[in-house]
Order: structure tokens, then C-alpha cells, then sequence
């Protein structure tokens, strides 16, 4: 039985990690952690979870439970693992970081664009990167994963194969993000609520957001030198889903066939992601409530480039369930262990 | 292993149906029956369940089928298997109606209400009407189950205790209830559209719609004599979700406790039956994706009414999830296999 | 030109007032007040009104509004008017006042179900029930307004009819309403995020909302004597509209005509109040951005009552049309000035 | 008083016509034309319009129409006006045609993006495309208005300054796009089913949208050489607005200040286009229900790329709001008559 804690685990990734794992037989929840909730029943505050857990929220107490747990998912703030990360807890238990303080190398970038100083740079180069796809290996030896940004995710899995394989100009890479809301949090804010958002579609954080060097950080492996992206993330009127439409401008010469094999090349061993056939473009419907990323493109031949296409939901692959298939990952189970779940539709 | 197939596979709760069994390892689905959509790719009409289906859809030959499958599920429209239903099928494998066909026991109530004739009324008694929390132990022996209607499972399972233990006048009761669009099927009509549906509700069918006599059949039982009630469906923005608020005239001189322990005494075995704490209301969202009904009440002195609540996702406990519960019980493996889902929110 | 001035403007009651008088050439809003926006541009708050405003938002400094504004709305929080309300102001300028501190003759019944002391009472028998169906003449020599609830309006339309002219038993109205989520007021509260209303229905204040003695007194008055009801507001998954299902015991020997020649007689000559024909049920969609209620009925034979169905837009004939409407009233105007507004559709 | 007469007018943009035409008292609509709804009432149709339509739809017969008619609009599918106009329809009435058979000066084109042979090219030179903003003058001496595609409208007023300034790189244009579900139309479609959409977002004809040569012909010559640009629409959960996020390469040290000085100029002047301020992002529901294009621009340093936003509700100033503006100015009456509509919010 593998012991769990969950330090945030009242916002909406929380939430979902929560879910996932309690629906195991493998793993026991012993810290559901919170900042606000102190105290309260957690199925009061998650009311899905009724029957389900009967605990009440602890404080956010990452020492504490590190003596208890032997993972421990922060899904809390920026800067906050960062600013009590120790040897100590590190030396007891696994951490699996849903925030992006270990996310990016190189510190000065996450300085700049998370407008906060690094309190345990020490740390980061020890982090792995958790996206499976990319670095399973380093994952299964890691103490410290970096769990990746929703919008990281989608991006990476749907363009990385095509700049790894060179096929399209590095620098010529725009991605266009559509999010549900759960991704802004389960803060009040007036910007989030119901009427707000509803019957709405903007764009938000143009050229600013903090997932953009998360992005090229990842793609730069795969093009082998720098690439530096446009990123205009969208927020639009659905819970869960994330869809990237991202657009390239193809090397010369490069064929349709070509680009197929490069995706199927890349991803047929891949479990969670599935490249779609023919025409048929990723929706998010299709993949809501699973760790599926959809992919698939579209050749133009009139303008030379190429419509990248990811669907996935941004709570699961973008978040919990990721961070379960890390968790797996660590612990030597199959990988796919918790997370057979199909869509749901409709 | 089990064999089951579909007829009217390609509907919503058709859809539920293939993928609640498609997560199964006990169970493989050897007919996918269609009438629109004979030989085009399942997963290509539900995409979500691409990777998981490779069959393609056959026509909806339910005697052709009865050789193969142990059991029958048919998610079709009134009258169809009725029309086709014969001792030869029965004889050969088990059926799960999910059409409304040999739901009510009296074949004058259902033409009168149904607006056709029963071609079959002879196997009327023998059908046993599959809400587990009642007939249980008649489910377990049958060779025919009726599955009940989404409106009827909430409605009944909301108000039933409080009829039985004569706690509100029989003839008090009003039901109001409020579904997601889904369960308007997926057939192509101007009134679901989503700009027709979206930012808006309306009663339907008021004082007419078809699940009322079964409603009534069913609470008349727990009474012990004619139930009539009055019943108004609504038709809410949302895709899954089943609201019941009911309303009935307190006897003299009952409790709180008194109704609270008929609930509690009622479903303290049930684990599909959530008794909601206090005041907590029951909503939609926390059952989506699940095979929970939330049961809560409140006592209104003032008016000397109770009112009854009930929420429900239409397509799981409405339909494919009770559907999967009665082929359990059928086949004498335990109740909730397959079935230990928690609701997702958001 | 009339000059008006809307203490608590930033709200969605406030922006949908600035909304509709901003399109009249013979009103000038002159102070935009605001508890938590003072100083920032009007525009900026409501984008939607940018090229069309130019102030900056005022506190809500009734007493210095008086001197300057031929007439004040007051869409603000229970309590506030009555606790600033004064004979200075009313010699000075017209109040109509969106909250609903005038709207209950009895102090006692107010201080019971508003939880606080009416700090002016003196002022509840001058304040007019701002109803133009009902109390027309009143209105049009009114110094205060007591501008009805959301709820109230819908419901009281709906049902008065039956009531006033002895179709229905006056102790068996039971009300099961349905609102947009704008009716919770723009404040950042966790229960009113878009991920938490999305995709959910569920009634709240089962028994204990506070509309319910305001609906009470006015169908007393119809009925020519108490009237106790059953009221249960539900929150439902889109911005704008509300929709009420009543539902009332039929006297002996009424007959579908009576009733309708009720609602035909009772609204021959309101040009907001459409009686729909024959099935046709009221959808809130049907009537969006515009001042009307829709209103219709059905006959229930089985159980001896009758469905009485209304749908209106919250924002308007719920709140800031009515108010419009009431302003014409009292300054002269016709009554439909700035409301003849078509609903849009979709 | 004119007299209008609509073909295809229980479409969702024939709709939004009738709406805006009924609001004023200087236009009759003598025919509302129909396929589908012939002698129907057009108030049961659009129940919005009850009490505002007396009249049944007619056929779309479209010389019958031209007898009686001062301007006849089309809101019909492709290729019918074109099958059907001739010189005498032109010489006894203006005509102002809301589908895309007019709108392409290059019949090759047209004939190979909407795959049909044009019936009636004899007019393609003289229709003029009314896109008030660039062709003002054109409009108010034309017999055949070619009425510009919802994306066009939003893509070109968005771009078009900043090409015909020459402050990107024509051959750079990306434009990625959302719309509600309204521009998918109101034919009955799985696709378009309310479950369908709702909880969903996707890309769909991707590299081979009809309004891509459209806006390519458009911008060319804001450009003064031709343009080729990608063009990806998705299809978005909400009833009304488009969204284009456009991104374009920056030649040679333009600043931000050229780029604003460009919006601001082009539209100082313009009614129905407002140039947001500062860092503001266009949303749709702040143009909802109205005539206006909301537009700003942000730069990317980084990327030396611009990113163009515009909002628009696709209805309004997508169809049939600009078919109004393009009527008054044919009429010689003010632009703005019968669209001074503040967007409504939430």
C-alpha cells in the first residue's frame, strides 16, 4: 500500500488527484492538505467524494507528512515547494510537484517569469521533467518530479516529434491554446465566475504567459538549439479541455506522408496518446475525464505549413493524471495502473 | 467471460452502455447493432472510445444476436422490441430492455400513454422491472428485465421510503423535474440544438409524458393503493444530469426524524443510494459520470409539505449504469463491478 | 431631460440599469456609485458600455446624489437604503429602490425572513409595490418604489389571475422556480464560478427564501385572503432568465376556458405580459434582453390541477426594465419608452 | 417607409434580420420567405417575435418579391441567388445578398473553394462587397450588395490597417479563429446538437474554410499584392461571437506606437469598430447583440510578431447588422439607424 499525501489538495487538480487515487486499492490517502479548509470534512468541500473519505483537511504541514507518506503531490502555489523543499524531506519521501517551481533549468528564467525569487535553486537540476513521452527512465530513479503545465503538455506532445524530426523551421513555431476554465482555479475571483465566462471566448496573458519558456525549454531538446514561440493561451466556456492549434512553417520538400510517420513513429508505443486517422481533428470532448492526448495535423500546402493539432483534458493528462502516471512510474507499477478510463462522452 | 451485445448501440445511453463495458475485463461486447450507421467504425462515431473498439456497427438483428451474445441489452426506441421479442431469444440468452416496453405492467396504461399497440403483451409479467433497490431478488432469476425509465429511477428512488413508511398523503404528490439534454437522445431535431437548448429551459411535455404511469405504477406499490401524481419534466443547458424535486403534504404530526430515519433505513445498505447530511441539497454535478443517486429532503412547516430531492446522471443510474447493475445481479457477480465510479467535478 | 443617478451601478441589476437608460436621449445618468470601484472608469467595469460612458464611479453617497438627480436607483444590498433613507431625500429627488426593503408591509415578517432590523419603517406604508400590473395609478404618484424581486415578478404574474378570480384553492400553490446565474449578483464567491454552476442544477434556500413572503403578500391580496406557499428556487447553468412551474389545486368544475379567459382578460392591455397560445410553453430564451413575461398554462384532468408556467429575463422585467418601466410611470412617460425591446434569439 | 423583403428568413441570420428590422418604424417587412416553413406563422417559428409578426412565411420566390420590395435580402445557402438573378429582379429593387455568391471578384476562385459552377457571373463585377469601412462610398450608389462572411468582417477589420500600412509582412498572416455555434446555422445536424458542442471545442475545415480566398482577396489589397494567409475556424460552446487572434510577422522596427497610431487612425472615424485601450483583450461578450468589432493588438518582442485580436457577435455586425448598415446606406439614411445597440452583459 503506497502512502499518499496531498499537500492543496482542495483546488480543482487536487481535487482530481484525490479522485483518481481513491479509486485505487493500491494507495491510501493519509494528508488531504489545505491552506482554507482546515478541519472541514473533505467530502463537504468535494461532495463527489461522499462515501468515499471520511478524513478532514490538515494544514499544508509538507514536514510533517513527510515522516508519513511516501509521495507526497504538492498542487499548491508557485514558490511554495520551492520555499520549504529540505534534504530531509526529500531524503524520506518522493515529491511530485504539480506547481512549476523545478519545471525550468534555467533559474534566471523562472525568475523572470515568475516574478519571484528561487529560494532552493539547489533542487532544480536534480527535478525531472515528468512527461513520460519524453523522459520515463529518468522519471522511474527520480526523487523530485517536475509535474508539467497543462498547456506544456498538449504543446510538447503536439509539435515536439515534427522539430525532433526536422520538419519544420524551429523559428517558426505560433501556438493558438484554448483552456477551460477548472485551469484558472477554484479561487473567487470575479473573472471566473459563471456569468463572466459564460457565452464568452477571450484571449489572455498575450505574449506573457508563464507556460511559454516551459515550452521551448522542451522543444529546444528536441530542435537541438533554441526555439522561441509565440503563445496566446484562450479561456473558453467549458470546465475541462485544453486544445492546441499550433502552426509551423514546413521544411522544403517535406511530405504528408512524411509528417504521419513521424507522429506514429513517435507515439506507437505510447499509451496516452493517440494520433488520430485521416482528417479527423482532435476535440476536447473526446478525451474529457482521461489521461488521452489527441493528436493530429493538417498540411497546407498553399502557405507551407503545417496545423498541429493536441487534445486533452487539462486536469487529467494535464495534471492528476499525469502526476498518477509518475507516481506509478516511481513506484514500479504499470503505468497505465489507475488510468484505463475512457472518455466520457457526452 | 460474458457476451453481451447492443441493439441501438449508437444512441447515448447506447454509448454509455459500450463503454461502462468496454472498461470491464469480465465482459466483451460482440455486437455493436445500429440501424444508421451498418458497417462505419464505432470508435468513429464515438470518438472517445477510439483505441478501445476496432468493430464496426452491425444492423440491429436481435435473433441473429440471441445465438451469439448471453446477454441482450436494447437501447431503441418504444415498440421495437416489443415487436420482435419471441421465446426463441428468451430461450437462448438474457434481455435488458432499456425502452420503456414491458416496464408497465398493465398493457392499457402503456398504449394509452405510448400511443401504440403492444405486440407483445404476453411477456409483460413475466418482465421484471430492474430497479435493484426494490426487486433485487426478482432481478437475479429473470430472463427479461425492464430498465427503468431515467425520470422514473430518480423520482421513485426520491420518494418511495416516505409512500411506503406513510409519512405524506398519497395523492399529494407533484413532481418537478429538471433533465440534461442528453436525454433527448442524440437524433438530429432543430429543438437540440445547441443554440435552441443553450441559455435557455422550458417545461415539456406537461401533464403527457410518458414516464408518469410507470412513476405511478411504481409508488403505488409502495402506498399500497393508486397513486396519481402530477409530473413536469424540464429540459435544462447541460449534457448529463437528472434533478427531482418533489413535493407532497406531510401527514399529521410527522417528524423530521421520523423522515429522515425512513430514508436512512431504506438505502443504509443501498451503494448506490447517498442519504445527503442536513441540509446539503443534492446537485447534479456531484453524481455526474456515476451510478449514485443523492437523496436529501427538507421539511417546510409552514406549508406542512416535504420536499422530496433527487439528483441523478441520467445516463449512468438513468440507464446504462443500472442496465450494468441488473446484468450483475443476472449473472450473480457482485452489484457494483464496473460500477465503483466517482462522480467528476468539475 | 431626466437625471438619474444608480447607487450600487457596478452589480449586474446596476450595469443592466446603466444599460438601458444609456440607450434614452431624455435621461443622463449623472452619478455612477459603487462601494468598490470608486474612481475607476464606468467603461472599464462594463466594457460592453465602453465608447458609451465616460465617468468614473462615485460612492454611494445618497444624500449628496439627492441634490443633483431628479431620480434615484438603489441596487444595492438588503439593509442599505433603509438605513440612509431620510425626508430630505424624498422632498428632494424619487427613489426607486431595486432591494427589498419597502417591499413588505409587515415589519415583522420583513425582520424575520432579511434577519435584521428595518431601520426606517416609517417609510414601508408610502412605498409603492412597484408592479405596474398591479398598481399602475399608485406608481405614477409615488415618491418611493419598492421595485419587486426577480422571483416575485414572474411568480406573481403567473399565478395572480387564477387567484383573484377563484380558479384555484388559495392553500395549494406550490412554486418550483428555476433562475440564470446573474440572479447571484456579481460578488466572487465559490459557488458561483463558472466550474461549479456549469454543468449542475440544484435548488437552494428550500423553504426559507426570502422572496417567499413578498410573493405571499401579493397573492394575498389577489385571493382576499392569506396565502401560504411553497417556494424552491433552483440555480440552473445559464446567465439570464428565471422560470417558474406553479402548480395549484382547480375548484370544483373549472374549466380549461375559464382559465384561459382569466389570463387573457387580466393582460388584454399589458403590453409586457404575453399570454402564449394554445401548448405553447414559456422558454426563458424567447424572452432575453427584453421586459416581457411570457406566461401560459395547463390542465391537468388526472389530478384536478392546473400548471401555471411564466418566463421572464431576471436583469430586466426582474429588475432594471421594471425599474425603467416604473420611471415612466412616474415622470409621464409612456410606459413602454426604452423597453420595446425584441428578445434575442439565439 | 421601405419595404423589405427577406429570403431565407427563418435561418439564424434571416432572424436576427427580421429582429432588427421590426425594431424600426421606418421599414415594413412584406415577405418573410422560407423553404422549409411555408404558411407557418413566422411568430411560432421565433417565438421572440410574438406579438411583433402577424405574418405566415411565403416561398423564397424571389421575382414576386422584387414586384413589391424597395430591398430584397438573401440569407440563403450558396449558388441559390446566384440561380436566380437576373436584370429585371435588379432593375425594380436593390438587393443585398448575405450568402458568399457576390463576394469573389475571381469567378475561377469562387467556383473552386465552393465547388459549383456560378450561375450568373455577369453580376460578380458589379455587385459591391459592403463592408461599410472600406467601401462606403461604393455601397451607398449599388444595385447588389455582396454582404461580407462573419469571419471575413472580424479577420479584415482586425488586419487590414496594419497591412495596408505596411507594418507586417504580407506573406505572414495566421489567422486562428472561434464562433459560436449560431454561424453553423439552424439546419438540424448531429454535429450540432446541444451535447455535441457543449463541454467541447475543435478546429474544423482546416486549410479549406470557403471564407479563406474571401479574406485573402480582401487584404490583398489593403497589401497592394495578393495575400495568402492560414485560416483555422473552431467551433466554440457558446451561441454568438467570433473571436481572431491573428498573428503577423513585424517588418523592421515598427514600434508599438506606429501599430496603435495605424488602428487609430483607420477607425478614428468609424462607428462600429472600437480600438480597445492599452492591454485590454476583445471578448465576445462585450459586443454581444450589437453592431461593433472590438480591436487591439499586442506586441511580441520576443518573437518580433504582432498578435491582432477583434470580437465580434457574428450575427450583428457578422450578418445581419451589417446587412442593416449597408441597407441605410443604400437608403441614403444615417449609418448607424436602428443599430445603436449596447452589447448586453453578462
Amino acid at each position: 500500500m503506497i502512502k499518499a499525501g496531498i499537500i492543496g489538495s482542495t483546488g480543482y487538480a487536487g481535487g482530481e488527484l484525490a479522485r483518481l487515487l481513491l479509486q485505487r486499492d493500491d494507495v491510501e490517502i493519509v494528508w488531504y492538505g489545505s491552506r482554507s479548509y482546515v478541519d472541514q470534512k473533505y467530502a463537504s468541500i468535494y461532495q463527489n467524494m461522499f462515501r468515499f473519505v471520511e478524513d478532514s483537511c490538515l494544514d499544508d504541514n509538507i514536514e510533517a507528512l513527510a515522516e508519513e507518506a511516501d509521495v507526497i503531490f504538492t498542487a499548491t502555489p508557485q514558490g511554495f515547494l520551492a520555499s520549504l523543499l529540505n534534504d530531509t524531506i526529500l531524503s524520506k519521501t518522493k515529491v511530485i510537484d504539480l506547481s512549476a517551481d523545478y519545471r525550468i533549468k534555467d533559474v534566471a528564467v523562472y525568475e523572470e517569469w515568475y516574478k519571484m525569487v528561487h529560494k532552493t535553486p539547489q533542487y532544480i537540476k536534480e527535478a525531472v521533467y515528468g512527461l513520460p513521452e519524453q523522459n520515463r527512465e529518468s522519471i522511474k530513479k527520480a526523487r523530485l518530479i517536475a509535474n508539467p503545465g497543462c498547456y506544456p503538455t498538449c504543446s510538447i506532445l503536439s509539435i515536439y516529434p515534427l522539430l525532433k524530426e526536422g520538419l519544420v523551421e524551429h523559428d517558426s513555431i505560433i501556438i493558438d491554446a484554448k483552456s477551460g476554465t477548472s485551469g484558472a482555479g477554484r479561487g473567487a475571483k470575479v473573472d471566473n465566475l459563471y456569468c463572466e465566462v459564460n457565452e464568452n471566448i477571450k484571449a489572455y496573458g498575450v505574449g506573457v504567459h508563464r507556460h511559454t519558456p516551459e515550452i521551448e525549454e522542451q522543444l529546444s531538446y528536441g530542435a537541438g538549439k533554441p526555439v522561441t514561440i509565440s503563445f496566446t493561451p484562450h479561456l473558453v466556456p467549458m470546465n475541462r479541455g485544453i486544445l492546441i492549434t499550433a502552426y509551423g512553417t514546413l521544411k522544403k520538400g517535406i511530405s504528408e506522408e512524411q509528417v504521419r510517420a513521424a507522429y506514429e513513429n513517435y507515439y506507437e508505443n505510447e499509451r496516452f496518446v493517440r494520433v488520430l486517422e485521416g482528417d479527423v481533428t482532435p476535440q476536447t470532448k473526446w478525451v474529457e475525464g482521461s489521461n488521452f492526448v489527441d493528436v493530429n495535423f493538417k498540411m497546407d500546402k498553399r502557405t507551407n505549413r503545417v496545423v498541429m493539432m493536441g487534445a486533452m483534458d487539462n486536469l487529467v493528462k494535464g495534471a492528476a493524471g499525469q502526476a498518477v502516471q509518475n507516481m506509478n512510474l516511481l513506484f514500479g507499477l504499470p503505468e497505465e495502473k489507475g488510468l484505463k478510463l475512457i472518455p466520457m462522452f457526452p
